[in-house]
């Protein structure tokens, strides 16, 4: 069967460092302070990045600061560590130099090894080539006096022959010729991968690929391994990256690349459920949260209107009226609102599915209710939703996600428990075990 | 060559039902009720569904109800039967339960299995899995003096490894060691799916899944199979449900999974052409269906209007008012206009082709001519289409379709001779032939 | 590594002409006039199409005139020619009088062959259909003197089974037994596509097939073969046939069919970057190009209104008005506006870029500023975009294909000079090599 071979099941954030820095007093400065992170700072996975973000002159001296760094640092970080080396699949050269690096930092006698829990190879080719790759891993475990298999290896997917890889590894894998089990994040590199595809806008900015990030999370899926999307350039916009995380999260692909401590925390937190559940209201084509007022959910801006009439109810969305029975409207309005579930919300619903499914009850109908306020009219709507074992399972994820999270991450108990009370914390910790 | 090797050619609706019931006086009622449906209410595959829908502990009960209620109504039965079995990738025990199961129906003295059509497998992973089913039904087939490939085979898509299983298949079939040919629908079921690539949403509604949905219309068109779109919860949004179907049928996916005998009815008609054409106008970005008053085309919204001023027009749409003479208004209406035609006029262009094509033309040119009326100010458009043989075999599509509807069932004779009248049901029965 | 086997790397426009035309005094009349064109309305591939634009009756006699109308006017021809040949993977007697139309054409002695590039086949299924094919290039190869592999192959994808090969070429490509380094073109057929998938719409109108057309832009990368998207049916609708152009180059398909001269323009047009760049301003949600008066960007529109308030700014989008302080209007509208920048920006920016890497520096910022003027009130934005190599890189995709342009087609060079005068082609010639 598919199995999960690694620590994490989850990945959130893929954090990446420049491992020298030309003209610093410490050219390790920028791993050097990376390696201090703590707490929704610290990213899931750390990468000190001697590829592209290193000068190819820097990239000797920053396999020695890797060295340096993690050896000091690296049993106190609180994150998983996987340097990324140099590769190409097109360039031997660059192959040898990254199996040479790996060489270096795996059988230097400061122990940094033992803090590292892979690598991670870029700009990989089709599956030949990430056997190559693997291959390397091998020789360095076996020189290294490591159990064969024990450095996980992420790849970057960043041209069109590895996203193909991705569906020929489930033939590979298990060979005894390999060792590919060894694999564990495949991380979308889109700036690249455009430049392989040949892609252009007008305005220069990247393309979305979707087709790309599904098809590296259903790689993911089938090999049990994690999907993680590559770099959000503008770090400024907060709000893009997350629109970002919420349509990859939608795809499966539940960890993204993070370019400062600023986007760790909040890739960190993303797919982590709310703490407060919300309503959200469909106003003609945009979804609008409504603002909660004394248990009301209300909506006061403009394009929707709603007014008592004699026996009925006017409902004006832009420019279209309706006149509505209760009925109609209680069925229209159900049809226009959903609601974001807290934390709590889920466990509640987990809980209560558990407790019926011991009774010997396979589907139960949970009852969702709220009085709604739009304009200076309040109605009440309620709608029932049936749990059967698939909807359990599928709303499983956001809560593995989370006991993943707090069983690995110590550092991060104090903001989980502040962010969701002690209490919500235990029960999520407790359900669906 | 790729060919179609089951009676049914087309599939428009996959409708399932619990196999037992507990806590019922016959907890064989739901089979029992729908081997009862005839016409419009009856699927084309009908599922005794002794998978998910069905507690564990019934499913034994399941597969004696089945062979009652089957043996019993299954001759009488319009559409084909198709029962699903438990199965699942990751679980030797499950895939041995189902096997017990099938051959049990099989191999029961009542008959019951010479109403079956074939078995739906559920949660097959990748290739060597599929072959595993395909051996049981091999096996079955044996014991039970069938013919070896006659139970049709169908697989519910609800994780990565069998999306890209699907891609391997041609490498496969017709080696001597399998019976692959018998594969018949391809279904995705994307509630686990869901879960099995992780994904989430705020609202814990299904991601719309466009690629899975692509692929497995493509699996299929590739292995002479059948694309089935899963199950649509939210049962009383039949508006919804339409949507979604006219999206899977741009896809090539021609059938959808229908919860209850109103899903069936609304899934039997979707994919049939209409009953009278109708004129759609872009409208600000929205498709609005016109209405037709003694023969022109109506507007009467107020996003758009349309006066007549000297020498010209002008034409608002939303708050944008342009000058346009005569022609450049003719040029500007074809581009916002589109008909949707009705079988009638399919037939119509399909006979008009034929008899050009017997007359040895290669491409002909299809008028279509309206009146429009847009606020108060009338409009004649009139376009030519040129249609040539890629045109016709496309158009076929539908055609086809209502060719296999109308021989494969006729207890829906008399309800689609009265949508369509008796001449018309008759001409596209001769079409294309 | 992956390589490009082809003289052009980059082919933005495959032109198909009908080989014979009945009733017509000469039946080459078609081809006769294309062999003629020259400069913009010359296509990069030239295609005979001896298939579907051709009646079939006329095939043979359409082979004739290929022979004649290419040992005439091949020579002289700017483009590559590459004719479209008759193949169905479910048909031998077709791809039978495929191979017998190719072996007519290399052997004439009029020497037509020497102005022909490779041929076209269309209706391709899996990897050994491709095979076959391939197969007959390499005996007409032999039969004819010509070096083995010297006739390019180029397929048209318009079935699920071509869609999937394309994924599996990798594997078969350089075998001892086969010639597919030969294939150049990938071409989507996407009438034949939507019959193969069985797919329809209301309208008649085609699908969009976004994930086809990723998955050709993909394999072709993955084997350095060459994407273009099929066919555009309403010739008029020149600014939709640019927006598919558009949404094709976010995918890395370059190329597109053409079915008029004036077709051939816009698409040898559209890849190559503009002449003036522009700013782009998202207003309420749509893209709007400003109009650049006296080096001020202007939006006039109702939808967006900009007035200066004490100590700071309201913006108006549709009917949402906010109060901004200066620094935060700033960050507002460097979100809302973006860039197109001219080939003369991508060219400045490419050297800067390089002078900066040959002084040993990685990375470097890029200022863009601009006044803008929404209403009666102008501000000034400014921002810096850092570019690295790999920013570097992917600006260069528009400039390399510009380069094979100007490389590959003299008759251009006039169109090209006076579309961004000699100093800035000359400059574009030299940046990146």
């Amino acid at each position: 069967m598919t199995e999960r071979r690694h620590d994490r099941e989850f990945v959130r954030t893929f954090f990446t460092s420049p491992t020298a820095v030309e003209g610093e007093e410490d050219s390790a400065k920028m791993i050097r302070s990376a390696s201090q992170l703590r707490g929704m700072q610290a990213p899931d996975v750390w990468v000190p990045d001697n590829e592209d973000a290193t000068a190819p002159s820097m990239r000797d001296e920053g396999v020695e600061n890797i060295i340096e760094v993690v050896s000091e640092n690296g049993a106190d970080f609180p994150g998983e560590i996987h340097p990324r080396m140099v590769w190409h699949r097109d360039s031997p050269a660059t192959r040898y130099q990254g199996f040479q690096h790996m060489l270096e930092i795996a059988s230097s006698d400061t122990g940094a090894i033992e803090h590292i829990d892979g690598f991670v190879i870029p700009e990989v080719g089709d599956i030949d080539d990430w056997k190559k790759a693997d291959e390397f891993f091998t020789i360095v475990e076996n020189e290294c006096g490591l159990e064969e298999g024990s450095l996980a290896m992420s790849v970057i997917i960043e041209s069109g022959e590895s996203e193909l890889a991705m569906g020929k590894l489930r033939d590979e894998m298990g060979k005894d010729t390999n060792n590919l089990e060894r694999l564990f994040l495949f991380v979308d590199g889109e700036v690249d991968y455009t430049k392989d595809m040949r892609a252009m806008t007008p305005t220069g900015e990247l393309p979305a690929w979707p087709e790309l990030r599904h098809n590296t999370s259903r790689g993911a899926s089938a090999n049990g391994c994690i999907a993680v999307d590559g770099p959000y350039d503008d770090i400024r916009d907060v709000e893009g990256y997350h629109e970002r995380m919420t349509e990859n999260q939608a795809k499966g692909m539940l960890g993204i690349w993070s370019l400062t401590p600023g986007q760790v925390v909040e890739a960190n937190t993303s797919p982590l459920p709310p703490k407060t559940g919300s309503w959200l209201l469909d106003v003609d084509g945009e979804q609008v949260e409504l603002d909660s007022e004394d248990g009301v959910e209300v909506y006061d801006g403009d394009r929707m209107s709603l007014e008592a009439t004699d026996g009925g109810y006017e409902l004006r969305v832009g420019s279209d009226t309706r006149t509505l029975d209760e009925d109609e409207l209680h069925e229209e309005l159900l049809g226009l609102t959903s609601y974001v579930p807290s934390m709590d919300d889920i466990v509640d619903s987990m809980e209560e599915f558990e407790a019926a499914k011991e009774a010997g009850r396979g589907a139960i109908a949970m009852e969702r209710s709220a009085t709604l306020r739009i304009g200076d009219t309040e109605f009440d709507i309620s709608t029932d939703r049936m749990w059967d074992e698939a909807t359990y399972q599928a709303a499983m994820t956001p809560i593995s996600l989370f006991q993943d999270v707090y069983e690995n991450r110590p550092d991060q108990h104090d903001e989980l428990e502040e962010r969701y009370s002690t209490g919500v914390v235990e029960r999520a910790m407790e359900v669906g075990l």
